[in-house]
């Protein structure tokens, strides 16, 4: 999917929502699993209730591998159903992966030609050789590890670097270099939102994967005031407080009610900043 | 595993090489391509023919997760084959996996648990509660990336963080401090062979898992020269140079070949170390 594509979605859906897919056997709803292949009927359901208001998925790929084989398999029949149903839908396998460009090369057709996503997360540490091989596919993107929400996003990212710069900012400015607005995002966790103000004068034009709003304690408003740019720019991801709003049959109900109480926060923030007509 | 038993192995078998199972369809023979599961059936000759000489067999994970679902039973069929037959063998999933904890968590169920491999790679960009649920399971180990041998570890790694250390340098400081010796190594490039003296001067006692000899070019007398420790503390690892010794029948037995050259070697500095009798 290209950059004018996802912003014909956003306009249309009137959302940035991104529905993080992190399913899990036990926690999802126990009458699923009776079911052949619950992690998919789950995903299934889910996608079905929340598709009209969101504009990207986002399968957390840790959760299908700790179920091996048919983990995968789970994985492979959420991806083909979004591509053949919603093929509208920007889809993310956040899967963190970084190596020499061999191995690389071989996550790339993975995840983007294989699984057919249109992005992947990866971590900038082995540096430009590492993430080429992912941007070398047409129409597909990289969404790098830049400022992460976790308490240990401390440890590193953000020691200074010659020039002044904090390790983090210096990913901005080298990684954006690699490729261009139209093929790379970058992931900033909501929690770090004041941050966001200082980030838009690095990358001004760069799409924003934001992830951390909802279970992580983010502030959606703070993420808007200081994300949106002409194009939207931002995705901001919910999981947990999506996905898992009720435990019972009425998962997806609740979900889509979750999904839609972001969506109208998200309509209200476009329409402010006249990305949207009132 | 835990480090008395590795080092055991090591004296043992008068060997510190890993082999590296970065098993590709296109270039296994092809004679195995008609067989049911031609990567399993291509590792499993290759660790028959190479497990003498080896204490370590790594499966680089891109390469199955390159063949979806199937290629997750080859690589389910590969550790189970390696932990049935050669339970001696030290076992490390190179995937350069770190998330959130949550996610970490996941990857470390996936490939330390179920799997049961006895160690995984990981990358430390995202700081230490992303690695620390790797480190919660006894007996199992991380392995850090901290020098990579690709062109783009100058990207990052070599930039200068303050105290004068270079960031490489403070990711030995820093991350050696989550763990202890007997649960967490490091990946150092052996084409920074000559780098290895100083960074022993950080982590005298920690293993370092050295790749790049071989096909990459690095060199084996080098990384002995600066990486041999009290405990032996290098695992060498070649994948091509051995696994591709010979693309026709001969495989396995050229595999062989190039392992037992490499043991030889390994052995002789061993020797010279005084780390085992002549």
């Amino acid at each position: 999917m290209n950059r004018n594509e996802l912003v014909t979605q956003i306009k249309s859906k009137r959302s940035f929502l991104c529905v993080g897919l992190d399913t899990a056997l036990e926690k999802i709803p126990k009458h699923l699993l009776d079911t052949e292949d619950p992690i998919y009927e789950f995903n299934r359901q889910i996608i079905d209730a929340t598709h009209e208001m969101s504009v990207a998925f986002k399968p957390n790929i840790a959760f299908y591998e700790g179920l091996g084989a048919k983990g995968w398999m789970s994985l492979e029949k959420t991806i083909n159903y979004l591509n053949t149903n919603y093929p509208e839908v920007f889809t993310i396998a956040d899967a963190k992966r970084g190596d020499i460009g061999n191995t690389s090369l071989q996550y790339a057709r993975a995840f983007l030609s294989n699984l057919n996503f249109d992005a992947i997360t990866v971590a900038p540490y082995m540096g430009e050789d590492s993430i080429s091989p992912f941007l070398s596919i047409p129409d597909k993107w990289v969404i790098l590890l830049a400022l992460t929400s976790n308490k240990g996003s401390d440890d590193f990212q953000m020691l200074e670097v010659p020039g002044g710069d904090k390790l983090y900012e210096r990913v901005f400015k080298t990684t954006s270099q690699w490729g261009n607005q139209g093929n790379t995002m970058f992931v900033v966790g909501a929690t770090k939102a004041e941050m966001i103000g200082e980030i838009r004068k690095i990358i001004p034009e760069h799409f924003l994967l934001v992830p951390g709003v909802g279970a992580q304690g983010g502030s959606l408003e703070d993420v808007a005031r200081y994300g949106l740019n002409k194009d939207c720019g931002i995705l901001v991801n919910a999981s947990r407080s999506i996905i898992y709003a009720s435990q019972d049959e009425d998962f997806a109900e609740k979900a889509r009610e979750e999904a839609l109480k972001l969506q109208r926060q998200m309509k209200y923030f476009l329409e402010n900043s006249e990305l949207i007509n009132l």
